[in-house]
């Protein structure tokens, strides 16, 4: 049934199609041809309605809409479909910086929160589903950095005035219902009693248990919790999991980026880095008698070494470039000593490594105590094998958030995890 | 002349008159007896025109307009009259907030951006004008810890909801030409060439060359900008220097917030903390045959130390008097067991202090080598002896700008103070 609401109307597969056939820059995109469409909802994802559309002539799109409700809780949990308009905003941005790495927007419908998108077509899959069966991207890590290097630098006062910063910053504050979800499941309900933590129970209770009662962690966790609500960095995607990448082994396309807004870069770069260590982490629960995953989890801490390396490298190299812009933070005037140069650009990125091994391990601890799970974890049935499993991510998880300081590079992190009991 | 331009006059003392004459709030004000009045320009400030208006009948209030540029330097020098709308706006707020120490608003009017507020009469002066001339004023800091414990607090994720939070920041954004302003002549000018700066020549060309030359305190100072540029604590004054306040023994009234926006709280508490020690530096250029200052220097740190320990004293008190409250950055649930509520507080109030020792370092030294001086040097006529008062100043700002994390307390601020060679 559709909800009508303001000129909003959640549509169904019948619905879809008319409003294809009504919308001339999509029925055109199917060769005017909306007869004999197949329409296919595919959204496995926590919160919208997401329609594979394909047309006889070849044409075909995804069709994305909001609706007012957390779809995998249901209307109890009410949430604003206003998320599609950020959404589509941000996906026309990073495009524009990353043509490579992001869908294209066709079409966006503020009223109904409806986004229509190039489809990725098979063999696109999740990256998430790739990395549960084993399969190696060899130009992942070469594509992320490339994403996370162009939308964060670009969004930033390495490269913004300051004018058009608080613009786009203002703009975004707007995506403020986004934002409380996550300072919500990501920095404050698995540090409490609440009623959507679950776990590996009985596991996992004392685990669970232990983090609520670790003053150490909950003090570093407050100072992150405050970053993410109070700076400003760049333009965010905010979600940026191995569940928002989908990946062939030549091409990775970067979705889902409805809780963007300008926040701590970090941020980024942990939730793909500490989503990659929960698939290290997660392999011990998949490899079996025929499938031995040690190569596959070398390739996994590879990618992650590679992925900060390329980043680091590719921001850095936009920076050198970009030095005479109108960029606010760093002016080459003042800073232009070689010397200095080196050693302030040093700095910043020891800090934003820093900043994203505390946000990293704090989407790992989320993933395991807290609402929303992933399915590295999930998908292993044995749950006292799941238990193992989750148990050493946390372990890691803690120690990173709580002595981050301490690695200078990532070749550390990697030797940290390889080293984890 | 008047300029006039979208609705836009710079008014005169003419023009004043007759505006009050058809503006029934102004004129009732004045007893609607707008025949005999007095009108004074008093703006002694840097930026915009202040009058003073009486009536025979006792009537009064201060008109104080912004002109479409930067008045002590002129047309030349282009700044927004927009000014005056997040001026208005955070007195209004301020002074919800703190209404004992922030002059009522009676009257805004958008398109002349023009504000009637509280005439502070006399015997209130400039504070900076009290210090110079060697007035003790023993409620000092006791006032101003209240208004920027109240001002600071209150407009921050302590206490705000993030749906609040983010809905002002995003208003507060609009003022992005003030924040430039203070970018350009606070965190970059003072650290380059630039036509604008200036020092006492021929003494301390070698002082502002070190400045340029200072790598590590370069670093320092791009860590500062950024956290302003990026970091929305709270609503802060934006200017809060001796000049921004008026005093008597018993009254202290914080005026001119145009710079307003939410920023780091470091930069306020920083701006008075360091004016202040300006005006301690400052004494030996004014101490003569007759009058001995040592006393009143003594009274200035004093007052140094009251400000920090009364606002540390007071903001705590705020903080855990709403610590149930919709302030989304520390949930009481998640710490409150009583020794983890006091480590983070002792952790937020370690990171404000030396916020506010770099930040207040930073406005000390663009006071003596950049565009905008303060009358505490300016008005030591001798040129050696002012050299030499700016020159220890300029040395314990750098110290204090580089070294910061190793001070605990205001009391060994003070002890590096008196120490300082
Ligand atoms: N452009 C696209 N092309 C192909 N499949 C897509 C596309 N966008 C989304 N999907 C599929 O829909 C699923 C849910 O999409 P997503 O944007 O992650 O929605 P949610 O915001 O609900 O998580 C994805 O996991 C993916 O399988
Ligand atoms: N409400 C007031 N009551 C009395 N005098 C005032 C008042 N507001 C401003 N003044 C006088 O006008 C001067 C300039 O005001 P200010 O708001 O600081 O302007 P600017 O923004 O140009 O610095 C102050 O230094 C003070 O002497
Ligand atoms: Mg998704
Ligand atoms: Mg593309
Ligand atoms: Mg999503
Ligand atoms: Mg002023
Ligand atoms: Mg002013």
């Amino acid at each position: 049934m559709a909800v009508v609401e303001g000129g909003f109307k959640a549509l169904d597969e019948k619905s879809l199609i008319e409003y294809i056939r009504t919308t001339p820059v999509l029925s055109s995109l199917l060769g005017n041809d909306p007869e004999d469409l197949t329409i296919k909802e595919v959204g496995d994802g926590n919160l919208n309605f997401v329609y594979i559309v394909t047309s006889p002539s070849g044409g075909s799109f995804v069709i994305k809409q909001a609706v007012p409700y957390i779809r995998c809780i249901g209307e109890s949990w009410p949430m604003t479909k206003e998320r599609a308009y950020y959404e589509a905003l941000t996906l026309k941005e990073h495009g524009r910086l990353c043509p490579a790495h992001v869908p294209e927007v066709y079409h966006f419908d503020r009223p109904l929160s409806l986004i229509a998108m190039c489809y990725l077509k098979p063999p696109h899959i999740i990256l998430r589903k790739g990395l549960i069966v084993g399969i190696e991207y060899p130009l992942l890590a070469e594509h992320l950095s490339e994403y996370m290097a162009r939308t964060l630098f670009f969004t930033s006062l390495l490269y913004h005035s300051t004018t058009d910063h608080k613009r786009e910053v203002a703009e975004y504050c707007g995506n403020v219902d986004l934002c409380r979800l996550t300072e919500q499941v990501v920095f404050s309900d698995p540090y409490k009693v609440s009623q959507y933590n679950h776990w590996t129970s009985p596991y996992l209770d004392d685990d669970a248990e232990a983090i609520r009662e670790d003053d150490e962690l909950k003090v570093e966790v407050a100072g992150l919790k405050s970053m993410f609500c109070e700076r400003a960095q760049a333009l965010i995607h905010g979600d940026l999991h191995t569940g928002s990448i989908m990946v062939t082994t030549e091409s990775t396309q970067v979705i889902d980026p409805e809780f963007a807004f300008y926040g701590p870069m970090g941020f980024d770069i942990g939730a793909l880095l500490g989503n990659l260590i929960l698939a290290f982490f997660s392999q011990d629960g998949h490899a079996g008698n025929e499938i031995d995953r040690d190569a596959y989890k070398q390739w996994i801490l590879k990618t992650i070494e590679d992925i900060w390396n390329f980043f680091y490298r590719k921001f850095i190299s936009f920076w050198n470039e970009h030095k005479n812009g109108k960029g606010e933070a760093y002016l080459f005037d003042i800073y232009k000593k070689p010397e200095l140069w080196l050693l302030v650009q040093k700095k910043y990125m020891k800090d934003l490594f820093h900043d994203s091994l505390g946000f990293g391990a704090a989407k790992m601890i989320r993933r395991i105590v807290g609402v929303a799970h992933v399915e590295d974890f999930e998908s292993i049935t044995d749950a006292k094998r799941r238990a193992y499993c989750e148990h050493r991510a946390l372990e890691f998880a803690k120690l990173l958030l709580k002595e981050r300081r301490r690695f200078n590079t990532i070749e550390e992190i990697i030797v940290a995890i390889k080293e984890s009991p």
